[in-house]
């Protein structure tokens, strides 16, 4: 479980439904699966305007690595979200004090596209419908070198989850449980890209950037960007995705 | 956890994010949140026609007990149910047999409004909210007595996924976990009436039917309606729910 080196079993027929957000990570686990021979179904959920861009390579990109289908899901994250602590309909429970649930860190140090345990959600729909299409491997691109402050992307949590969801579902139960499959877990950005770029992924059609401008360029600064960034300089390559024009002497590709 | 007598911690303001969805069971389950004197954040979903009835009652119930809020998300569960294994959209998976998934009990046996896992990604709406809110216990109305069948349903999925949710949170690993409360785990359907009717729920104002008439009349015969039935003969009392006209000597309410 949870091994990048990833095998079906012998004799075993592969598919898998792949969580496809059209970032980077997701993109490079796509690229991983397909490569393996494996069928894939792909699952990208549509929550708000910010992510049609994303949508539109991930689409670019399930046709790319030929999944079997890829299927958009729309869901309102919105409405539960960090939005809703300053919409003018939120009043605030009356029993709970920004103290005693770390509010303070949620309204300053987090974005306000931060969704608590957003890859619970993801990852309960992917295993919905793998099982509804008689699949039992669900791969999710996080990892845990660059984004270890995200409770969601940890080992010990996938691992949990891959228990409860046995339990909860018919097949899990049965003779075919569940495997989450978390190839990039234990990678850097830069051992994720050069996998990908072996794979054929052309970086180009993923989007990293938490500030594109009207262009879909992204902004170079941004944590995402930074990172992306970075991962390319290790491996000595240049990040074909686009990018705003940035302050001459400040970043050198 | 999991335990229907149900208490805040000493000196503990209460309150809880509770399922919603208009149905006997977590009508009940709002009633026994509310008169505990806990703010209740109703959360309900809106997947498909069918269910229209069920939201009005659930805003019914919400308004009646005091929710401090509901929220009612559409989402998308056609697209990936049982539905889709007869789409004209869907191909099939190369790579698996119905003998290996039990597709064959699936098409014969589970209704097509059947998801696989459906209270998994419930729950992690649910868990999402609540941590949105800074709140740590959620209500659920799943019952073992009656629908056993369904793996979603039992004690250990349930606890399995409160340690996954807790993991996959910042509140679940700081000093705030979750707490699934499954009040109901244990009681039959004759208990879980007369313990509604103790705390003032109006059950004409709950829907059960799998087959109501254009008038919302349940039909008496589907499953649900006859456990329903039987539970209110237990109990001695007259169901208030709208019946259709039922053949004669068929049925003694």
């Amino acid at each position: 479980m949870l091994d990048h080196k990833w095998d079906a079993g012998p004799g075993e027929n592969k598919a898998a439904v792949v969580l496809l957000s059209g970032g980077l990570d997701s993109t490079t686990v796509l690229a991983l699966a397909s490569k393996a021979d494996c069928s894939c179904y792909c699952l990208s959920f549509a929550y708000g305007q910010r992510h049609l861009r994303e949508l539109e390579l991930a689409r670019a990109n399930a046709a790319r690595f030929r999944a079997v289908r890829h299927l958009v899901l729309r869901i309102e994250l919105d409405a539960i979200g960090g939005s809703s602590l300053t919409s003018a309909e939120f009043t605030g429970p009356k029993v709970v004090s920004s103290a005693a649930v770390g509010g303070e860190e949620l309204e300053v140090k987090i974005p306000i596209t931060y969704v608590p345990g957003r890859n619970t959600i993801f990852l309960a729909y992917a295993a919905s419908w793998a099982e509804t299409l008689g699949i039992t491997d669900i791969f999710i691109g996080v990892n845990t070198v660059d984004f270890s402050g995200y409770p969601d992307c940890r080992p010990d949590y996938l691992e949990a989850l891959n228990i409860a969801l046995n339990l909860g579902s018919r097949s899990g139960r049965q003779r075919r449980p569940f495997r989450l499959q978390a190839p990039l877990l234990n990678l850097s950005k830069a051992e994720i890209i050069a996998k990908g770029m072996e794979l054929g992924v052309d970086y180009a059609l993923t989007h990293s950037c938490y500030h594109p401008d009207s262009q879909h360029r992204a902004c170079g600064r941004c944590d995402a960007c930074v990172l992306r960034r970075r991962g390319f300089a290790v491996v000595g390559r240049i990040d074909p995705a686009p990018y705003q024009p940035q302050p001459e002497g400040s970043w050198a590709r």
